[in-house]
């Protein structure tokens, strides 16, 4: 009821927001074993998307945060709207889907933790539908208001009832005809009666009764659906009618609910900025639009279509300018580092009536200021890539074309040489020609890997399973070395990363040949948009040992070149 | 803490106790497309078994009420003392399990239109372990203590180094050597490393250093372990080890938490009452034991261990001579009939310091209050057999010969012809020779069915699935006549159900031939055990139209013959 009733406000601060910020809170992270093993160094964005599809996607996202931020020209501020979405699937009615999400006991755990409210999700969230389940409800509703309206052309001649059920059929239209002689009474209860007699009933009244009788279907305190009849004239007949499809839309629009502010935010086609918002992203697609596809591919284009501008500031943070200059990309951490030179934090303010956040207080992890933190994260960068500009740019806006290279990629985690998913065009492929694919016993450890290239210097170790593992040499020269020192072992098994992929590819394509030709024709029609350059981050090598060389674009690279040529601002719609 | 704290009151009441009654809450029933497809009224108890265990067993048992019953004979009443817990698998350490589990969303949704509070579930439930996963974290500490205490004969004997370790291994005895003359210092802290390496420190010390001083692990700020060494006499030592032990006991109680108070409900050997508890009692079994095993009768012979006296409040109510007399078994109708005559509703107070519920107030759904009301409606149930004695017995003690025929018989819900589930011994096999197994397009609905079979007056549908249902004649002979006439129908068939289970034995023993030889072995060992005999409830058979004629014993058949010989008290232990 309090969402119905701040509604009106939500879309307005969506009608007149520059951007948003979201992020979400979920019911779990990942249902395999654990989430390192899941999320291996070496994925392919193809692959990651499969594992987060597979394995992350039965979770529920139970808490919304957006944060629309409309700058003040006036007085130089920024002006946000914060809200708190607790959302949950409550079955609407009796034939509504009864949805089964899963928990993470570690996800509540640490929810918990941080003094997340579940009675606020599970006693007060705002119910949802996805697109099919909307359209489902609402043939329903029209197949109900067809059927109680005579059902158009079968009802223009008498029904055919069943032989069992003529002797049924015929008390009832005795009964009607004995209460329609009878002044005095307005209203008739027929008994309980199966759905079939019901639709006979309806059929056969609409048929011989077109006018002067209301008929509708109500429930008994026992739940039992009994058919109730009333006299009324042609006018009252119509104004009952309209009141029933007024209340059907109420409904309607109720169950739709949270989608609502979901399809708002992507009908304003305006930048949704995210941290490390690969996951909201598929959860906000998979809960309020339809089940993800299973493709990447298809995924791209369906997010691309709902959502046609993101900015994922995990990633803008971890690439060039800002990646030499921000050392630990957490939100936290990103949030603290944007108070300090170079940077310059903006003026920020909530609207009237809308939460102020301190961010001195640190409530991380409530969605809404997530969101929130996430917003002030986009503005210091953004305006810091204005600020190198000559002359420089205090404020730099959402639609400026200075951030257009961060749209639509989203931040990988953990792969190391692949730093986001580009939703406008084919991923990059780095060579990989310093990686060993090992299988080993599931006795292994890391410390017998570690053993077994005691020879080869630093080594970078990602596990795929409990029984083998990518290792990256530092020297692509000593892939081979190790291949062919292992060709007897017994133990264990050595191929590189091209035999790793030239297998699995083939298994792949006996079992998808149709799916894969499929796949080319879609790339094919998109144009191959380079994204912006990505320079490993030296500190997190020093971090964790990986001394390999980048491939690709050597720095400086100069792909974000700010001097390259005329940059000025441009409106992208 | 507070769960700690009360523990010892827990304890006195399960030792205290006449008997127990319980109920559980669950974050959901069932996995399936809906709880009717998947709970056929022509289950056999073993179908029925496995339907459940891979339905229902993902959720959560997240409450859990119970309620002790103490006789006062002094004052001719029943003490109670009922506890609810709240249950959560909080994560215990980082190596600890991290349970995933599964939310029905319209489950959910009842129990907050109960007011339950989840809060108290996900912020402040009771951690559990099972008996695997406690007897992993035993052997965990004792590992670490071995460890610590050098070993045992691993170090009576120089450890072997790998080469590549030498050097760091020599380094650190270095150091150790340096901090032992220096008479000041009393730690030393060692860097960080991996646990290879930490575990050959820990061999090469108890090697080297068997006495005087102390080794163990610290974490530092960023979660780094880090050994620590300090300079301890012999006395010290021990009293330090002591105490760690000591410590870690108590952690591991922490971590086996809830699962104690079901342990010492187990050990009592006590009678554990419940209504309608099949569920109950594996989502018990499941959670606080072990998974439950694959074929029921494992599950049986596991179930009589864990709890050898089991009584179903639910399946007394619906067997002789109380189900002539009770019309609707369900917890909050049981109660209020029981409270009428002929039944006495027995005087019972809440033990002082214990939550005393009011029976007309209705907190129904609170897992304290439901086990409460189960109590009650036994003690009725009980004391109503006692007054059919000559001379009436007017106080039926939960250890009475006269409750016996009850024990270990769990209901089984929705299924036509077999009221129990036997755990003492083989199910009841019912004739089936009335009904039919149709199968038809999944466009078919009820009226459809009933439509087909309209010349043969009153049927039962009973949905097995989307494409095929049983339906019961009302009399056998009609079976080979609907049989042969639908021979050439091209839409459905139609076999008779002994076809049927004869079709799904055969695919079913070519798959596991060795399964079903050692069932054979485990039904020779088992005694029959006759169960009390079962009439068909005639309220139901109208209700819900049943007109066929039961096998097996011929109502008034006397299996429960009450003056069948001299019935006396007499203590069953």
């Amino acid at each position: 009821a309090d969402f119905k009733i701040n509604l009106p406000k939500v879309y307005q601060a969506i009608e007149e927001a520059d951007f948003f910020a979201i992020d979400g809170e979920f019911s779990g992270i990942s249902d395999g074993p654990s989430v390192t093993a899941l999320t291996s160094g070496f994925d392919t964005p193809e692959e990651r998307y499969q594992k987060l599809k597979k394995h992350s996607m039965d979770f529920l996202l139970f808490q919304f945060g957006l944060c629309a931020f409309k700058y003040d020209h006036a007085n130089s501020k920024h002006v946000t709207k914060s809200f708190n979405f607790y959302v949950f699937p409550k079955p609407f009615s009796r034939s509504s889907p009864d949805v089964k999400f899963v928990c993470q006991s570690s996800s509540i755990d640490f929810l918990a933790s941080q003094g997340f409210d579940f009675n606020k999700v599970f006693c007060s969230g705002i119910p949802y539908l996805n697109q099919e389940e909307e359209r489902q409800l609402r043939e329903q509703f029209d197949e109900k208001r067809s059927q109680a309206n005579g059902a158009g052309a079968l009802t223009k001649c008498p029904v055919t009832i069943p032989e069992d059920q003529k002797k049924f059929i015929d008390q009832v239209i005795e009964k009607i005809e004995g209460f329609l002689q009878r002044e005095e009474k307005r209203t008739l209860e027929l008994n309980p009666c199966t759905g079939f007699q019901r639709k006979l009933i309806y059929q056969t009244l609409s048929w011989k009764y077109p006018k002067g009788i209301h008929v509708e279907t109500l429930e008994t305190d026992k739940k039992e659906r009994h058919i109730v009849i009333s006299k009324v004239d042609e006018e009252e007949r119509k104004r009952r009618e309209q009141e029933k499809y007024a209340k059907e839309q109420e409904e309607l629009n109720d169950a739709v609910g949270f989608s609502r502010v979901i399809h708002a935010i992507a009908n304003s086609g305006k930048l949704v900025v995210g941290h490390n918002m690969l996951l909201d992203v598929m959860h906000t697609i998979h809960q309020f639009y339809c089940p993800l596809p299973v493709d990447l591919n298809e995924f791209k284009e369906m997010t691309t279509c709902v959502f046609p501008r993101l900015l994922d500031t995990k990633l803008m943070a971890s690439t060039q300018p800002f990646k030499d200059i921000i050392n630990n990309t957490s939100l936290a951490e990103l949030e603290k580092r944007l108070k300090e030179t170079p940077f310059d934090p903006p003026k920020v303010e909530s609207a009237e009536g809308f939460p102020s956040y301190d961010t001195a207080s640190e409530q991380l992890h409530e969605a809404g200021y997530d969101a929130y933190i996430t917003g002030l994260c986009f503005i210091s960068m953004a305006n810091y890539l204005g600020s190198l500009l000559s002359p420089p740019k205090t404020c730099v806006s959402a639609r400026s074309k200075l951030i257009e290279p961060f749209f639509n990629k989203l931040f990988l985690m953990r792969v190391m040489d692949i730093p986001y998913l580009n939703l406008e065009g084919p991923d990059l492929q780095p060579k990989r020609d310093h990686v060993l694919h090992v299988t080993f016993p599931k006795e292994w450890k890391t410390s017998d890997l570690y053993q077994l290239f005691s020879a080869f210097g630093n080594i970078q170790i990602s596990w795929i399973d409990d029984t083998s593992a990518f290792v990256s040499l530092s020297q692509p020269e000593q892939v081979q070395i190790a291949v062919n020192t292992s060709k007897y072992a017994e133990s264990y098994r050595i191929q590189t990363y091209a035999e790793y992929v030239g297998k699995k590819q083939e298994s792949k394509q006996v079992k998808r040949k149709w799916t894969e030709d499929s796949w080319k024709e879609v790339d094919r029609k998109r144009p191959h948009v380079p994204g912006p350059c990505y320079h490993t981050n030296r500190h997190t090598r020093r971090e964790h040992q990986i001394p390999f060389i980048t491939d690709g674009c050597e720095p400086p690279c100069g792909c974000w070149q700010l001097n390259s040529g005329p940059l000025e601002e441009q409106s992208a719609l």
